[in-house]
């Protein structure tokens, strides 16, 4: 087991990375249980695989395990759904001091996590991650939120959970599509800040995506190191630092926004095909070799993730896709800042891209092949 | 005007206490409306006196002033509420680095600040209370919050404002009721921290229900500068300093609770009561001298506030009212604290109260008289 400590003072936790962990789970969360009684909210399709897992671990430690099973997929994160959470957990007298948790994917743990954030002004939340893409991303580093008709995560808190557990095992039962997904933002990391984990990346994302354990162990581990370190430095996203994770989700959000954040593109798959998108518009404008976008699109290619914007036959042009991103979140006075790339490695923030070079860029690719 | 500074490291701020700073808006918030649009949250009731104001003072600096007039009451701090003034701001297109502006009570400070605070992760507000209430307890210290079917604040967030304007100028057009309401918070403050004010509202309590300015303007100054103090110490109220601002609530809301939140008493008035019980029930116990309880509902009463329980006409025993306190936001495994008196300007945290003891002693006090 990997312990890998995310820094910041008052409000600092560990997040274990192990096989077997949702077994162990009362060893593992000690006094943080503090009752008797245990809420854990997850969606059906993790209850049938896992709910039984933790149910046992945690009668086996004297524990009443209460259980809130929610409906797969995005539109539980909504008002609606929160509102029937928060009053599940008022229900179950659950106060200040006490842990809510969290099992599931980036739908669960954004949803309960918020609603930590707010029961009675906040109370605790440990995050059980159960597929790639919450392990190595929306499990660490505090951001929660709710989609609203106005687009996604878009009302939410920074509200760290008190530990996170990433067992492993439940990626065996993860489907091969969000497998791949969730390894889209692995891929990131090294593009982002690690040259030599993306190197790993090229020769052993095959591996990774087989079921390799002890590939899948350094695959995670690494990932949520490096995003423990940014959000340590920079956990608000105000100097920049943290704002370097969002490689690829510029592009990618315009192209889900575009496909109506349905399952024509994971967001996963929208961050690969984005992260492909921010080094080729890099290349363009002179920062990056063009040979260092081709790894990249290669190394995305290789692990079977869309790479080319025009085999997505949307109906759009570059200025539609462009406007799509005049929704960010991360919008500030008419300009939007993007993470572009220097080196594979070496990324940085540019705030003067101007988004009608965007749309002439996104058209040439839409042209393309 | 008075300048007291919320001292917060990276969320501090100032709360500016005068006459005419409404008129004064622009030149208030300098920089903080850094663009021409400017979000005012507010409801009918106060729309109706102060919205011209407010209108031609950022008109003359060239701001166009966008608002959202709510209906006045409890009612609007609701999910529904929420859900309507986010659609509204996201509509707006209002981003992280705005500031929202709160003009009216606490209503609609709390809701206001909530949105704000969950707003696209967190993005700015401006307290303008309009309320003895606000200016002295609501505005300051960055508590937000909605209600739910399960009870008042249960649903909300530690948010700090940026700004906190206090016009006194705003309370001349207060009911006479919600005048006496709010002043029960200003008597709070000498009751759990400063003997000399407590003291002070004794000899000119009269003068500032009266509207006598220069003793409002005390008044307000001194209950916002001991609040301020406290906050500083302990923002999230982790210590127990920050607890003491709870003197009189435990109670008050039981008394609110059975009087279903209503028009039959008004939360400062809950307050007020609330106060005088806690210096009793103090007096029971043996922490406060007889004579110091007498001169805490002497207090009380002579600023037209409700001092006897028994008056209140209700149906509940002790048991009842004391079976409300279990539901307050404060509880934690199994038990409430309550901030008790061992003398005038010096309250204490007790986390050992028994709730039979509670019951037994409202009894006693439902039967006076």
């Amino acid at each position: 087991m990997a312990v890998i400590p995310v820094e910041l003072g008052g409000r600092s936790y560990e997040v274990r990375v192990g096989s077997g962990l949702l077994d162990d789970l009362p060893a593992q969360c000690g006094k943080l249980l503090r009752k008797e009684r245990v809420p854990i909210v997850t969606d059906a399709n993790v209850a049938e695989h896992w709910r039984e897992t933790v149910e046992s671990a945690l009668l086996g430690a004297g524990h009443q395990p209460r259980w809130l099973v929610l409906d797969p997929g995005e539109a539980t994160k909504s008002w609606r759904g929160l509102e029937g959470l928060v009053d599940w957990l008022l229900a179950e007298g659950v106060e200040r001091g006490d842990q809510i948790l969290a099992l599931g994917g980036g739908v669960i743990g954004d949803l309960a996590g918020f609603a930590a954030a707010i029961l009675k002004r906040g109370c605790g939340f440990i995050q059980l991650p159960t597929t790639l893409l919450a392990q190595v991303d929306s499990s660490v580093g505090g951001k929660t939120a709710i989609n609203t008709g106005a687009g996604k995560n878009l009302v939410g808190a920074f509200h760290q959970p008190s530990l996170v557990l990433a067992d492993l095992g439940t990626l065996a039962t993860l489907p091969a599509r969000e497998m791949r997904a969730g390894y889209a933002e692995v891929i990131k990391y090294g593009v982002l800040g690690d040259a030599d984990f993306f190197a790993w990346c090229e020769r052993n994302g095959a591996r990774v995506l087989a079921g390799d354990r002890g590939s899948r162990d350094y695959a995670v581990t690494e990932s949520v190191r490096t995003k423990a370190r940014i959000v340590a430095e920079d956990e608000r996203e105000t100097t920049g630092a943290r704002a370097l994770l969002n490689l690829g989700h510029t592009f990618g959000h315009a192209l889900e926004a575009e496909t109506g954040f349905s399952d024509r593109l994971l967001h996963g798959e929208a961050v690969a095909l984005g992260t492909v998108l921010a080094a080729r518009y890099s290349a363009r404008r002179g920062y990056l070799a063009d040979g260092d976008a081709e790894r990249v699109t290669a190394a995305i290619d290789a692990a079977g993730l869309p790479s080319e914007i025009a085999a997505l036959d949307l109906a759009a042009d570059g200025r539609a896709l462009a406007a799509h991103m005049l929704h960010d979140k991360k919008m500030d006075a008419g300009t939007l800042p993007f993470v572009l790339l220097g080196a594979i490695g070496q990324a940085f923030l540019d705030r003067q891209v101007a988004l009608d070079d965007v749309a002439e860029f996104l058209d040439e690719e839409l042209q393309a092949h």
